[in-house]
C-alpha cells in the first residue's frame, strides 16, 4: 500500500511527505511502524484529510511539567500541519478507581474532579498547541455504555497470554505477585479507545509501548485500520537520573515562574542538553543539528547552550519578554559575580513547607529566631537572589533553591 | 459455629441431622467442606429452614441421561428432605455464544431455542425430581444488566493466577495452546449466580471442581454465607471407560423405550454395577449395602443384579409395569435360549444412518438386495429381537444393536 501511494504522488507532494516525516521522527525512540506511517501522511497529503492523532490523559494528575511536553510537542507537530489531535481523557478509570482499593494511582474520582482536571489539563495544554483546534474525549462516554455481553465480545479478541507479556504482569507472575484479574481491562480500555475514535497515531511514552499496541490490536480486530504508534523517549528530570515526575521532585513544572523556570533550566546536567533541546523545544530539526554541532565544536560554551534552553523554555511558556527578564536576573546574579561558582549543596531532608526564619534556623545558618529576624529586617535574606522582605514568608522548598545570608554565605538545597 | 450449632440441637434433632448427612453423603466423591454441610443441616433442622441447593444447567444439551440423573437423583434426596433446588439455566452464556466461535459446544442460541432447551429438560428432570416445588432461574436475569464497571468490579475480586490453576486452563499455558481472555469470565458468572441465589449448596460432577468453588470464592468477596460444594463423581458408560455422554454413544437416555433401557442396563460391565447401584437408583444407603454384600456373598448372581438394576431403572422412569414387561421381554428373548449366549460382533465403522436393506449387504448377511428384501418380506429379520416389517426402515445404528437373521444368525454391532 505504501508504495502504491508513494507512486501516486507527484514531485511536491512527496517533498511534503519527507518534510513532515522528517519533523514527525525527531527525537521519538520508536515508530511502530515507521513504513505505515509514511502511508498515512501521504494518504492524508494526497487527499488533502487530516489525520487523527490520539494522546490519552489519565485525569488523576494534573500537574503538567516538562515531561509531558515531550509529547505535546510532538502534538504541536502534528497540528502545525493541519492534522486533528484527539485528546482522551480516561476518565472512565478514573471514576472506576481500583475495585481492590490497593493502588494509591488508582483513586477514585467524582465527575466534578475529573472536570476541574481535565479543565486544569487544557489550561496548561493552551501554553503549548491550539486548544480550539483539540477533539476532546471523555471514554467514559462509550465505555459506561457497554453491556457484560459486549465486554465478553470484547475479551474474546484477545488471549491471556498475550495480556501477560506486558512487562509489569511478567515479572509479577515470575515473582508469584497477585495481578488482579480487572488490571487485564485497563490495556483493552486503551484499545478500545481507539478503535472508538478511529485513530490514525496514538502518542505516548515508551512506558506506553504495549498500551499502545493494544489499539492496533483491536482495531485490526474490529476491521479498522490500524493507528502507528509514536513513542516518545522519557524525559530524566534535572537530577539527570529519574524520569521527571513531580513525586520525584527533579521538575519543572510549565506554570512556574520566569525565574524558578530559567534558574531550573541551567541545573540541567550537560550530558542531556541535546535531549532537553530535541524533546523540550520548538526548535526544528535543522537548528537543533546546528547547536549540536556547535556544542560538539565548541562554538558554543555548554553554559552558554544552556542558557540558550533556559531562555527558550521560558520564552515558550511565558513569552519573549518574560524570557529575555529571566536570563537577565540570572545574569545578574550568577555571571556578575554577587554569586560563587560553587555553592555548597544541602540535602534537605525536613518538611518541604516552612516559614523563612525555621528554614534559615534549620540551614544553622543562625543560632537563633531573633538573630535571623534582624538579618531578615536588615534585608541581608535572599532566596533565589530575590530579597525576603517579611519576615513570616512562607517557603516551599523545591530543588536547588538556593539561600543567600549577607554577601558571602550560600547554601543549595538538593531535595 | 459448627460445634456452637450442634450443642443446640436436641437429641432428636442431632439424630435428624445424622440421617440427613448419611443419605446426601451417599456416593458423592467430595464435599467441601463437610464439616461446613454438616453445620447447614444442623442450622435448617434447628430453626427449621430450607436450605437453596443449586445446579446449573447448560442450556445447550437437553437430552438427559443417566450420567446426568446422578446429581439429580442427589437432588431429589434433598428435595425429599425439605430444602429448596434453585435451578440456574445459564441462558446468559447460551445467548452470547462464543464471541471467538472456535468452541462448537457454545453455539449462540436464539430466546427460543433455550427456552425450548429448558422446557425439555424440566420435562425429563420431572421424572426424578418434582418440578412444581423449584425454583427457577435464568442468570441472564442479572448478568445481562451488569455494566463494564460492575465487570470490572468483579474481576477486581479474583487474580490471574488463581484462574490459571483450573486444570485446563494450566494445561493450555503449559502447552502455548492459546486461552482466550472471555473464557476466564465463564466461572466468574457461575460464581457470581450463587452470590445472586445466595446458595447454600451446589452441586455438579467432579469436572465441575473448580468453577463450584468460584462460588464459595464470590460469595465470601461479597459477604456471603458460603456455599458447600458436592461433587458427584462422573459415571462411565456402557463401554465402561468413558464418561457416559451423547457423542460417545454409551448411555442410557431417561427418555427412551423401557425395552432399550433395559437392553442397555443389561450390557452395562459387572465391574460397574456397584456404582450404578449408588448413582442411577432410588436405593437407601442400607438397601445398597446389602446388593453389595449378597453380590460380593455370591447370594446374588451378577446376572441377577444386573436384571433389578435394569429393572429399578426402567420402574423409575416408566412405573412398575413397564418394568415388570421389560424384563418379561428380555427374559423371553435372552434367557430363554432364542438368543445365544454369545453373539458375534462386529465393529461398525459406516454411516449410522442407513436403510435395513443396505444394512443387511453391509454386514454381508446377504449378496444381493433382493435376497436381503425377500427374508425381510418372509418375516425372517430381527432387530432388537422385533421383526422388521418395513423393507424400507430406516435404522438409527447404537451400539449393542443386535441383527437376527432366520433361527441362527446373530450379529451385535459396537461403535
Amino acid at each position: 500500500m505504501s508504495r502504491l501511494l508513494i507512486e501516486q504522488l507527484n514531485e511536491e507532494q512527496l517533498a511534503e511527505v519527507k518534510r513532515q516525516m522528517a519533523i514527525y521522527s525527531q527525537g521519538t525512540q520508536e515508530i511502530i511502524p515507521t513504513e505505515e506511517l509514511a502511508a498515512k501522511v501521504a494518504k492524508s497529503v494526497l487527499k488533502n484529510q487530516p489525520l487523527k492523532i490520539k494522546l490519552g490523559l489519565d485525569p488523576s494528575a494534573p500537574d503538567v511539567h516538562l515531561g509531558h511536553t515531550v509529547v505535546l510537542n510532538k502534538l504541536r507537530q502534528f497540528q502545525e500541519n493541519g492534522h486533528t489531535i484527539q485528546l482522551l481523557i480516561g476518565d472512565f478509570t478514573g471514576k472506576i478507581g481500583d475495585p481492590t482499593g490497593k493502588s494509591v494511582a488508582r483513586k477514585q474520582l467524582t465527575d466534578e474532579e475529573v472536570k476541574h482536571n481535565a479543565k486544569t489539563y487544557f489550561e496548561q495544554f493552551a501554553k503549548v498547541i491550539d486548544m480550539d483546534k483539540v477533539e476532546l474525549h471523555y471514554n467514559s462516554e462509550w465505555l459506561s455504555q457497554l453491556s457484560f455481553e459486549d465486554v465478553i465480545n470484547l475479551a474474546g479478541k484477545i488471549t491471556v497470554a498475550r495480556l501477560l507479556e506486558r512487562d509489569d504482569f511478567e515479572e509479577r507472575i515470575a515473582f508469584r505477585k497477585p495481578i488482579s484479574l480487572h488490571e487485564f481491562f485497563y490495556p483493552l480500555m486503551q484499545g478500545y479507545d481507539s478503535v472508538v475514535l478511529e485513530s490514525d497515531i496514538e502518542l505516548g511514552g515508551t512506558d506506553q509501548h504495549f498500551n499502545i499496541l493494544m489499539g492496533r490490536h483491536f482495531q485490526e480486530k474490529f476491521a479498522k485500520e490500524k493507528q502507528v504508534a509514536i513513542l516518545m523517549p522519557l524525559l530524566e528530570g534535572l537530577d539527570g537520573v529519574d524520569k521527571m515526575s513531580k513525586s520525584k521532585k527533579n521538575y519543572i513544572g510549565i506554570d512556574e515562574s520566569p525565574q524558578e523556570m530559567y534558574g531550573k533550566a541551567m541545573s540541567i546536567p550537560d550530558e542531556l542538553m541535546n535531549k532537553y533541546f530535541e524533546l523540550v523545544t520548538d526548535f526544528t530539526p535543522e537548528q537543533i543539528e546546528t547547536i549540536k554541532d556547535q556544542i560538539k565544536t565548541a562554538v558554543l560554551h555548554p553554559r552558554d547552550a544552556k542558557m540558550l534552553l533556559g531562555k527558550t523554555i521560558v520564552r515558550m511558556y511565558h513569552g519573549t519578554e518574560a524570557a529575555e527578564k529571566a536570563e537577565q536576573h540570572f545574569i545578574s546574579i550568577f555571571q556578575k559575580g554577587l554569586m560563587p561558582d560553587v555553592i555548597p549543596v544541602i540535602n534537605w531532608k525536613g518538611k518541604t513547607e516552612i516559614t523563612i526564619i525555621d528554614l534559615l534556623i534549620d540551614l544553622k545558618l543562625f543560632n537563633s529566631k531573633g538573630e535571623a529576624r534582624r538579618m531578615i529586617e536588615n534585608r541581608g535574606v535572599k532566596i533565589n537572589g530575590n530579597k525576603v522582605e517579611d519576615t513570616e514568608l512562607q517557603i516551599t522548598i523545591t530543588n536547588n533553591l538556593i539561600v543567600q545570608v549577607g554577601k558571602r554565605k550560600y547554601l543549595k538545597i538538593k531535595l
